[in-house]
């Protein structure tokens, strides 16, 4: 548990944003599979600091050394170890931090409940550790290839795409800084987080994912429904707040006679409501559901807080840091999606003999 | 898995609507404390069908019974195993169902993932199993004594209080029949549920839940944050769409400098965006959080769908159902708070030597 | 932990043994299989206390009532709750026991680390608890038919059969008393056990189990090695105080070109000193390994102790016991066997896509 | 599961022993520990092939990179991630072995089992992966300091210690050779393994643990006893084939009446058959248990074995291997057991609120 995910396709992670390195072993993956290592590095550069005008001009390589567990190009069944060095830390930047705890960080509570804490970069709570994520998501992806699994923006502060996901064009995504398949919201978002950047402000947002052939059966009742898997897988990431699928907080608003999802005989439903999962298991139809990511809590300005003589200070806002982190969260969101998947597809060949 | 949750407090449930008895397994469970089994009857009480006029008329006496880990009266660090017996089952009631698949229902996917289902009531993914969450989450609140987990129904339909939870009075919910703590809105749900039912139909709801008193340091980064945590915790619960913790959905839409803490020097914060939880381990301020229920699938109304030939039939709704879960289902939110808390009470009594 | 046992296929059990009922859970049972209750049965009679002149006259019958999981007749890959009620259980036999601690019995640890202990029979440390693996060993091995598992006594304190397991016929097991598949040897044993009960005293002994038609595979590297999740299994057992499969501990003193089990054009080996694993995996020949019991700890005898205010006191042996556990145990081996092999198989099943 | 090992304090392992490097994450470590990094390389240096002239020549540094986890020299409490580079690893020794199945290795039920394997010697099955246990048993260790764990050959071949363990002297292990602590019978075992080497033959043996100062209470009834969590653990080492605790198989041949260890009115017992554990949890005594180890199944001469076409051939004996691998194991045996411990340790804490 902790620094786990999953029950058969199971990632451990390690590392904080200024040691030495982070990386990971993913235990669990089956064997044969040959790994496109192109792809790996694809999503590892949809994350990647530095990438674009409008995120964190941070320069992380991201480069992924692979250790173990596959030979030949080939997944061997055995733990897949791997490392990401980090490279351009700036440790200097954090020194400030050493004894301050930023407002609506993790450091006041880590040092409250480990007596110590790696105060650089955020150590351990640092959103760094995700880039672990997405190897293993990829990876998952790649195992899952049938499966087409797509984030996206759907808002950023008071700028949003409407509810109907039918109308995104997964092909627009990746053309767009904020990763908004629609050009005009793009275009609006852009120019929001351009202006909190300039005020010294941050935005949050909304990211928006569909997933389309996804098998039947897939999810274990009772306490390991695809939903609340999903759903914990969301919230696993930083800054997340909220997570809904299908119709989701809006949906207790509808009665039931229009809720239900009729099932047509092609075994198919006519609405969607249920967002693919009924009774916690997928039913074939798209799987889609709706992450939300508070504003970013470094801020440029100066704030409040206390130092850990207890004392009131001012800490202010320095370090190069992304004014909205929805745009890199989108190949996060992916990857943790296609680890449940993957783990729930391989935990579904033990149901019957 | 699947059937367990919790790592260190762990409960394992059996069990279908329709079976002899459904029941669980508490392992884990610290030695020593001396249950107060009234508590645990009055906990059952208020997720009982019956309870009152605007929920199922069902008659279940729910009552529990310890068949070992308690020795006269203490809990002796033995697994906790009880049993609830089913009584007033009616199965003729869902004969209608062998055959039919129940739209927005899991009667289709069970079939499909596991080649055979228990049809009556639903049989294992009906919400009975709920019962046994109620056993242990008492359990769980009675040695954690000083921490305050309150739950009430905040919208229905489209009926809803405020979001400033500070005014909602916790000794005014038990009073409301739908477990609002505003006598005016709690009058105006009343109503709408009685018109739903007349109409046949159903409703969903919101329902919040508050915590007081929880001590800094609980929740384990990261993948066990104690926020990630409570909402697959809620997600498991049946007919949740959604999960938001502190500002939640409507969080993505401040500004940073808005939506951050500023800590104060007796280490609370100025305001509590945060929801209690920073990096996913409890500050010491009010976890707060928000559960989304579908409006409830089974209406009192002919419904399309097909049958297990794949033909197309009509479904009649039979039996005696609640048109709005929501007030039931407040119990059992404050139950699985109970049991996350107390499970990384525990774990966290861990992480230093 | 603690009171589950198995990865997928997993047993939770409750339950003391002068409580009201004992249980458990089988979580992860495939669905589809239709359930031989009379085999059951018959497992439990051979577990049964009181079932011959040379074990406990305690009388318990030993029902094992299904209470969910099995719709039907078959399993619907839902939890299999049971309970076995308990009926002779004379708690007065144990009354002497409340505050003395019985020499090499769990009395005294239990007592210092919870606090508090059910003294009444040993509470949750009695053997009573393993009724339930027979349970979940009966169902394992009727949906591993093919697999033949046959567990026999292989000595009863200084009484042994030769190191050979091919000489044992399985199909004589069961005509002994003492579960020993030679004549001559079992009547030994037998002499012997009843000779130690006239003096009040007991025995010890070996049992060994033999694995046929193992499919080649099972087993994980590196910490859930087939051999090691057998010997953790069996190590659970009650009275075990050792285990070796293959050549074992009198296979330390073979050299290395002696000890090699040469692979032949048919895929089997032309010895089997590695017990049918090599690196934790099955390779389809016989498994085999022993497990050491030590003697029954209840002697009719007065014996010295201590009592829970530390001061010495004399305990006298009162009650109903066996004199030697192996022909018992005999059952709970093959069931614990059986466990891990589904488990495993199971598992196996997610190892390639 | 699978490459995971511990409950709270838990290792997962990576590597090949001709892959890049091995290593590992040690998860649930507490924090505020000082790390003693010169301990660790003194155990590194203990099971480190080419210590002496009786086992394996092969170079290998084994020089631990730590890159989380640890701060300033202190634990932090968040996992600690480290590998050790493979540097001497003559890949062209094992070249031989791409198609052929070494008898009494993992060769063929790895290609069995999943259609793939890194032949170079043994890939995921070689015993370099022990490296990493003994980092994660260092830190246990030392966590744990003031119970003492010491671990000595008792046999090699057929030269034997006798079995009374207070004879040996835990401070005279180290300055032998094979780690015995007699001088007479280590002289004796050294020349039994030289010429075992001469004659390009294998030896096997058995190491003896004795840990004392445990505190009374660790261990988890039903299924994670202390002996079987043990046992288990040195179930997983590479060679094992066997595991008896306290009297062992030897105590099967006793009376109840001998065997069975009268309390005293200072808590200690007169005897210690039961080798320190109780009903599965520690009496404070010492824990005392043998660990069987197989000769070397790779020998210097010419076996007959099949290719991975299924024909008959000859595989010669090649590369620097240990002619007995008991010496270097004993570090290993020793780290598993302080991992188990401190595993306990920690679990206990959570027995009680």
């Amino acid at each position: 548990m902790n620094n786990s995910f999953g029950n058969i396709f199971r990632l451990t992670t390690f590392g904080e944003s200024h040691g030495k390195a982070i990386g990971g072993i993913i235990d669990g993956c089956p064997a044969g599979h040959k790994i496109n290592f192109n792809h790996i590095s694809n999503e590892m550069q949809r994350r990647k600091p530095g990438q674009s005008g409008i995120v964190t001009q941070r320069k992380e390589e991201d480069l992924v050394e692979f250790l173990s567990g596959i030979f030949e190009g080939i997944t061997t069944g055995a733990p897949i170890g791997f490392i990401i060095k980090n490279n351009d830390q700036k440790s200097k930047d954090y020194y400030h931090l050493k004894d301050s705890f930023r407002p609506s960080h993790a450091d006041f509570v880590y040092e409250k409940k480990y007596g110590i804490r790696d105060y650089r970069g955020g150590g351990r709570s640092s959103a760094r550790e995700t880039a672990c994520r997405i190897v293993a998501g990829a990876i998952a992806k790649q195992i899952l290839d049938t499966i087409r699994i797509n984030a996206y923006t759907k808002s950023v502060g008071n700028i949003s795409l409407s509810d109907n996901y039918e109308l995104d064009k997964p092909k627009n995504i990746e053309e767009s800084l904020v990763r908004c398949p629609d050009k005009t919201t793009s275009d609006k978002m852009i120019a929001e987080i351009k202006n909190a950047r300039k005020k010294g402000d941050t935005l949050g947002g909304i990211v928006k994912c569909v997933i389309k052939n996804v098998p039947i059966g897939l999810g274990e009742p009772i306490f390991n429904k695809l939903h609340s898997e999903l759903g914990r897988a969301m919230l696993t990431i930083n800054a997340v707040k909220g997570f809904e699928y299908g119709s989701g907080f809006n949906g207790t608003k509808m009665k039931g006679s229009e809720h239900n999802d009729i099932i047509q005989v092609d075994e198919t439903t006519l609405s969607n409501h249920s967002g693919g999962i009924q009774g916690g298991i997928s039913n074939g139809m798209d799987i889609y559901f709706n992450v939300a990511f508070k504003p970013v809590a470094t801020v440029m300005r100066d704030q409040q807080t206390i130092n850990s003589q207890g004392k009131e200070s001012i800490i202010k806002g320095k370090g190069r840091h992304d004014p909205c982190v929805v745009p890199r969260a989108i190949p996060i969101v992916e990857a943790m999606a296609a680890m449940v998947l993957l783990d729930h597809y391989l935990i579904n060949k033990t149901k019957t003999i």
